[in-house]
């Protein structure tokens, strides 16, 4: 039989973050413009384009990593499964926050940008806190990694995931004390960190590959 | 060939469950609030971060229960299609008593928070209801079953989900007649005892695993 | 390798039935009603909640309809795939003359009735024109099923299409000249009758089974 | 193990274009019109139903064009992950500036609709964009491919690309200086020629398919 253990889940996340990723684009509409106005309402919804750009390329960096983590994992036990149902509970919220800061920077008041970037900060260092819950599970238990897999491996990537809660709670301060815009560049440069660490290309042997 | 019966089912089942646990957070919007009460505003709708997490962690249950009693399903007549169709039709429906509940519980009419947990017990009770059938009829069909799977083992799967049954129609009653919050409690209750009794862990031995 | 060409075709109707039987719950919201008065509101939505089973139950016995006829395809050419592709296009668009007709109930306009089934009568005609197309071509093209199917069995099935396509129409003709609960009942019939003609149990011998 | 790298790739891209070609049906609604009104207002909807179509044809082509080019891809880097989901991001946004044709198109006004098509043309563009960069990728890197591929058919496959990022903007130009009916017209024809160059036919020799 060739069901391996981890294939629904995979199959699972997968649907869940492709429903994410997809449901973003709802957010883009026609704007309400009076006649022969078209072009300057599309221009004035440029926050939702960058939006939009930075959630779904954020979205594409978390699946490029739960791929990368899952080649390494041969069985799940429950406490696997759960890490793994966090992990989906927390980015399938990411559009939220989103939304909040989008709201406020249109609205232009202050205190509720502050509110906005530490609500981002707040779920951003969830969704983190779930990657380190994964990667200490599988730091614990190697009997559930694939046999090729160094039994450090996942002990390694647990610094990764705590410097990420550790920057979104330090940006979160950092946006409610100084500026929102300090927190929206660390929001920004933060994915591009993980998508660069990804391992996402497989560096293994040529005869392990393509399992 | 690979594809044994069951895997479109599985594969169905899994994006059904997929797009309603993603569907929730379509209930999570920015609050419409004053300039500056948008901290108020998102602390006011914490009834909905409850629900939210509530209603993820049943699915997440279901989802696991799921998972653990197709790993041991072999092949699917068209009676176990229709039971587990069931399932899917009455776990699909649970985001909407939530609302219901959610709404009346802002409005604060006590007669509606009544009839709302009401709705909620009635959903709940249909779903066991469909678990019971699929349930029974792999009871009584054990040549649907992995051969290494006791032929008993789903016959004593029954009275859990009678449990349910009845548990679910008991809340709905002291709902009703004592109070809504009575109710709300075994509701959380409930998919906690079926989250910790979901034999998510394969205790099969090691060389049947993987499978 | 394990990849038949049917895989991804089934996945990705999998994925488009899984939406559309689940997008189908989001008709269904709180009801507005005055304070004390949501037990009223709730039985008065009763149509929606019909509308529901009916959909939700054509759409499952498509998907088992769906699953059963590719059990028998080994391979795919273009022409199959823009057949199948016609059966997603208008399966898809089965909850818009639903929620035309429960529109037209609620309104009670006679008129608007009878435009109601006939536009429902449409649609479903159009699917089982789709269905005609995709035996047909297997039909035609005996090369594309699996080595135990008999040659004659997809040429067996288009009278079983046709008489859908014949069958809506006169259900839509009865409803617009004689009476919109004439198209509705015939509405729910066909799909039961579909669901029994489903061969959607696998009484190939045991040894072809499990494929 | 039966877990080809570019399954998880596959899966995905069939889930997020299923739920975009899915979600195309949400615009339509039953019309608000006055009792009596319900076909006049059901025909007016006209431009909607031809968008459907058009939308839903333009994804088929493109779901069907993946595919090919999947079946010819034996191991995915990061390069080719990122081009794949550049393909996902443009193709998810079809929708909106097709919604922003039909509101411009309702709407009447000449200047709206010229911005209307330009908006088209350049999504267009930036589809066909990700859809060269994926051939040259895959162009450069020949260790990537199935290994009855030839080397040259990746780059053989980037004119045609490259043609499409010309026509959609020559389309848009067209379409802004001549008449928007113009740049429609482009639209419809664009599709139909990648449908009928989508390889969709599997011609490798015998003994390499089903693979």
């Amino acid at each position: 039989m060739t069901r391996s253990d981890t294939s629904r889940a995979e199959a699972f996340s997968d649907a869940v973050i492709a429903i994410v990723i997809t449901l973003l684009v709802l957010e883009l509409s026609p704007p309400r413009t009076e006649p022969g106005g078209l072009l300057a309402g599309l221009l004035a919804q440029w926050p939702t384009y960058l939006a939009y750009a930075a959630s779904y390329i954020y979205l594409a960096v978390i699946w490029l990593n739960h791929k990368s983590a899952f080649l390494r994992v041969r069985e799940m036990d429950v406490g696997l499964q759960w890490a793994n149902l966090g992990i989906l509970a927390t980015l399938a919220l990411l559009p939220w926050p989103t939304a909040v800061i989008i709201d406020a920077a249109e609205k232009g008041n202050p205190a509720d940008e502050r509110v906005a970037v530490g609500l981002y900060a707040l779920i951003g260092a969830l969704l983190c806190l779930s990657w380190l819950a994964f990667f200490s599970h599988l730091a614990r238990h190697p009997e559930l990694t694939e046999d090729e897999v160094e039994d450090s491996y996942f002990a390694r990537e647990r610094p990764r995931a705590l410097a990420g809660v550790l920057s979104y709670l330090a940006a979160g301060a950092a946006g409610v004390l100084i500026h929102p815009l300090v927190a929206s560049v660390i929001f920004v440069i933060l994915p591009v960190f993980y998508g660069i660490t990804s391992h996402g290309i497989d560096y293994r042997p040529a005869f392990l590959r393509g399992r």
